[in-house]
């Protein structure tokens, strides 16, 4: 877009939207142009949360979540498992999974998949402090909750291997199988297949959802 | 969402960014997740991009257009031609018609439309000053370019009516015609009708584009 601002101000402030993912400058444009007509508190609120919070998150020093103090309030909940441990990529399947409300143990937030394509290996993400925690004790189930795509496997295995040393843990992972309100007639073989091979009992799965 | 946040200060920066327009609070929190990911200084800068722009941004004297100055540097530029005025809504609209390159006149920005359903009235927008501006002198053609919709037309209107006191001045408006690129089985028959009714010379138009 060969757009003339009559504000480097105003052509500023749409660069660092346009910065944002999926922020085009259109995009940038009318969010730069909205808050020029509103209050002046509009913009600052904004402007000062995104400084605020970039400035003053820190990551859970046991998991790596996100938090406001050293040990994030996960952690430092006295009423969850400490014997579980739900492996995640990142903060926000953090949220996913509390939102489920079916997990009460602990996470540990991987920061990332191996994917050599992107040049992230093992060393760049939370593997090797993933192992110390289950090293240190107290684990019992390590639980993979990892995405199923090819980084996602590969991490897997990774981590499963990883944690070969420690035979008293019990590795599992997230069931695959059909998505809750998918019709079959639309579900990719390979999930169809996963979920064939893992049925699971009728009566168990129906007092488990009741 | 009923999404629990590990923080209250990213909790604060997806709250704001979700009162954008066109952010809903799932892309909010992409958008703050991606912040606290890179340096800080991405964060601080678009924070204060936006601080900055919304403090120090002004509005032309002359043609309300948005400014660094009192007087805008369109109203400034002494090879524009002053005779002729464009009338605009907003401020993006004076960006899209600068990108023609197709006007050499000036500019006056009313700031809405009229519409009486939001309750806007003549004396909401910046007609008045238009008004003052013509009859300061100096103007030989108004171009009315507001959009092509209920509140546009009205708003044309009004301000024919108010500009008859100065019959020295030419009132024009953009042409209404078959959007280029566009088939005419896609055209409306409003449109379609007009575009008969103000059909151009075939050499006028021929020799306008080359």
């Amino acid at each position: 877009m060969d757009q003339e601002f009559a504000s480097s101000l105003l052509e500023n402030a749409v660069s660092e939207f346009a910065k944002l993912p999926g922020i085009g400058r259109k995009t940038a444009l009318r969010l730069a142009l909205h808050l020029l007509k509103q209050d002046k508190e509009r913009a600052h609120s904004l402007g000062e949360a995104v400084i605020k919070m970039r400035d003053e998150i820190q990551y859970c020093r046991v998991c790596h979540n996100i938090s406001e103090s050293e040990v994030c309030p996960i952690c430092s909940d006295p009423t969850r498992d400490t014997s579980t441990v739900c492996v995640v990529e990142n903060v926000k399947d953090v949220m996913s999974i509390e939102n489920t409300h079916q997990h009460h143990g602990l996470y540990h937030v991987l920061g990332g998949l191996i994917s050599p394509i992107d040049g992230i290996g093992p060393q760049d993400i939370e593997i090797d402090s993933l192992v110390e925690r289950v090293k240190a004790g107290g684990i019992a189930e390590v639980i993979l909750a990892l995405s199923a795509t090819m980084e996602g496997d590969t991490t897997n295995f990774y981590i499963f291997r990883k944690l070969a040393p420690y035979p008293e843990v019990k590795i599992t992972m997230l069931a695959r199988g059909v998505s809750v309100g998918n019709e079959i007639e639309y579900t990719d073989e390979l999930t169809l297949g996963r979920s064939i091979q893992n049925r699971t009992l009728f009566s168990d799965t129906f007092h488990k959802e009741g």
